[in-house]
């Protein structure tokens, strides 16, 4: 095969993989722009601080320049609070979360719902909660071409950050709307462990119900707050082609991303790092 | 009240309560029957290692001497080896857990099933081998007057520890076999977050499978490692009253034990940690 040839198989091997910012949070938006154009990476997730910070129109237009599609942003959410002043806050800073992937160009706001507000011990109805808000954000978000993808998160962080914590729940929740309006996100690292999620994979699909398809790896010990545990392709548990062959089965024919946070990857050199997702992705996911 | 009216009736309330070991386990077994004595307790949970350590027949007699119940004897399983030779020796050692159960008088022996083994991304495939080994005890359990009481682990366990993550799995896997042979822990630290779990209670009720109910709650962050992170009762975000109600409902008369691993606990003074306990049990659970 000539070289050309071989860049084109590459391309094509890695046409739907889409990078998450977080993953490589050693880079500025630039330095992102630039290493997935080098190993021929389309898609990227991006995440709203970061985004912010280098300005929401010129992040837009540095990634149409650099021909990088943005499969998501990260993240809305956050609206458990009983209390209508903190509430009301994360109503407006959902919006404004919804414009900011218009700008971008993503159909995707990713939606993490938030854990128990401090004292509560009734998570039944801190979800009833998150489903009165994702309507309330679905009504603003309809017609700007984005959807909301809501997160189940793996139960490990049902308290403090979101008391949505299977696929079930999530669909429950975003069955109450359009589906052009509000689905799930899939990730392998919150749901691996549950036996329900192929049916909650084939009725999502069913549903048009898939915005969202991330990949992790699950690996032990888990350290201390246990968030920045995730790990690379490969080096743990989770049977991560299947994952990808259950949704695709499902109907869903849209980016795959990559999002993992983990120290020990920000600790090293982005392009070694992103060259190797791309190598355990062609070898543990395609 | 009498000063003798007023210890009845802390003893009537305390008549559930069962302090498991590891709560207390800067405690030997002869300081744990004199602390519970001088509470009011009479009930205990064990663990194989500490009895083992003291003798088992000689714990037996302790523990009647004392007047107290052995209301549990942790652990059993282990069991997901898929290697013949491994699984035979697990298989072993469970038997010998099953004497030691019967030799202390208790009817609930606990299963934690094991996690994945080294390299294994089929965790389905786990669980059925756990479902064969459960199978392979319990026909030699029969008419010892032991139970296997299967217990779900929270799920951010099920790679190193236990791939049994919900009620649900646990429920399916017992009802594999004779009620009165194989039941389930329903443990409020592993199951809190799961909307599944009313339904859960009430259908391991109806069919008398709930052989051991345990209380811990769930506080964070969590610690490296994730496993000596429960919370003293009330500290934290579960509902216990409504477990304990839930569980009483669905006609569950036995003990209710508590099981918290937590460092803080066991650096303090026993009998004030036991006192303690007895104060949030009133609070918290009764």
């Amino acid at each position: 095969m000539s070289a050309t040839g071989g860049r084109q198989e590459a391309a094509r091997d890695l046409a739907r993989l889409s990078i998450n910012q977080e993953t490589l949070k050693q880079w500025s938006l630039p330095e992102l722009a630039e290493g997935c154009r080098s190993l021929g990476v389309t898609n990227v997730g991006l995440w709203r601080a970061p985004v912010q910070e280098y300005g929401v129109e010129r992040a837009a237009r540095l990634m149409r320049d650099s021909g990088l599609t943005v499969t998501s942003l990260c993240r809305g959410g956050f609206f458990t609070a009983a209390d209508p002043a903190a509430r009301a806050a994360a109503m407006d800073d959902n919006r404004a979360a919804v414009d900011e992937a218009a700008t971008l160009g993503t159909d995707a706001l990713v939606l993490v719902s938030g854990g128990l507000p401090d004292g509560d011990r009734d998570i039944a109805g801190a979800r009833l909660r998150v489903a009165d808000a994702v309507g309330e954000l679905a009504a603003y978000a309809a017609g700007s071409g984005v959807r909301l993808a809501i997160e189940p998160l793996h139960p490990m962080f049902a308290a403090d950050r979101c008391v949505v914590s299977t696929l079930g729940q999530a669909l429950d929740i975003a069955e109450g709307f359009p589906a052009e309006q509000v689905g799930v996100v899939v990730d392998s690292y919150h749901l691996w462990w549950d036996d329900r999620v192929p049916d909650g994979i084939a009725r999502a699909g069913r549903g048009g119900r898939i915005v969202c398809f991330q990949l992790a790896d699950w690996v032990t010990p888990l350290p201390e707050g246990v968030l920045l545990g995730r790990g690379q392709l490969g080096d743990g548990c989770v049977d991560l082609r299947g994952f990808r062959e259950q949704v695709d089965a499902a109907g869903y024919l849209g980016p795959v991303e990559v999002e993992i946070f983990n120290p020990a990857l920000w600790a090293r050199d982005g392009r070694e790092v992103l060259a190797e997702i791309a190598d355990r992705y062609r070898r543990h996911v395609l």
